[in-house]
This record gives structure tokens, sequence and C-alpha cells, in this order.
């Protein structure tokens, strides 16, 4: 029996209500690893921090680093 | 034998990588199921709408359409 185009439209949100209900969970699960870091002594923000460095390429960070620290010396950020 | 400090953050840091992998697949997942939804006649931004849509209280949903409606009608957004 073929669906109805209703259906189609329904089974399609349907799946993405699904993937964004699995999406919310891994967010709490990353959220409980931050938790579970500031638990054992570590900083989560640096922990955030150091994930967004570690996605970067070398050269990229490099760079970022090098603009990073002139700015930050032209405003006296030593 | 026990891990050093070191690996304990190590280990965070790359459980956290994971999870993020993880969410990115299904965000992709999600983007399929709005093409495959395009690919078939209906309107991806529409299909987007609808989900925020389901995921309000119906009360909340009744207010939030007659605020809408008298802002709009405000602005002569008839």
């Amino acid at each position: 029996m073929a669906e109805t185009t209703d259906d189609r439209l329904r089974l399609l949100i349907e799946r993405v209500e699904r993937l964004e209900e699995e999406k919310k969970g891994i967010s709490e699960d990353i959220r409980d690893v931050y938790n579970e870091g500031k638990a054992v002594g570590y900083d989560a923000k640096i922990m955030r921090e150091i994930v967004k460095i570690r996605k970067m390429k070398p050269d990229d960070r490099r760079e970022h680093d090098s603009i990073l620290d002139l700015y930050k010396s032209a405003l006296g950020l030593d």
C-alpha cells in the first residue's frame, strides 16, 4: 500500500525529530564529560579551548597565535 | 597501572572529540532528511519551521501565534 503524501511529510518530520533528540543527548554527554573533568580538577573553559585548538591545522594555529600575540601587544595585554 | 594526570586529561578531551564527531554526523543526517524532503517537493525551510512549531506546547504556540498576528497587523503585514 502506497503511503499518502501527508504520511511522507510526517515521516520526514519525525525522522528529523528523532535525530534532533539524539543530537541533544550527545550535547548532554559532552556536558557530562566537561563536568567529569571539572570534578577531577580541570578547568572546563580551558578544556573547551583545547578542543577548539586541536581542531585547527598546525599552520592555522601558529598563524592565529602570532596574530593574537601581535594584537595583544598592540593593546598592552602582555 | 594508574593513568597519569596527563593521560586523564587527554582521554577526557578525546571523549569530547568523539562526541563532537558523532554530533556532526547527526547534523549531516538531519541535512540529508531535509534534502530528501526537498527532492520529493517539500519546502525545506517550511519543514524546519514545522519542527520548531511541533516542539512548542500548544498553549505557547497559540500565544506565539496571536502575538505574531498582533505585531503583523500593527505593521500592516496582512
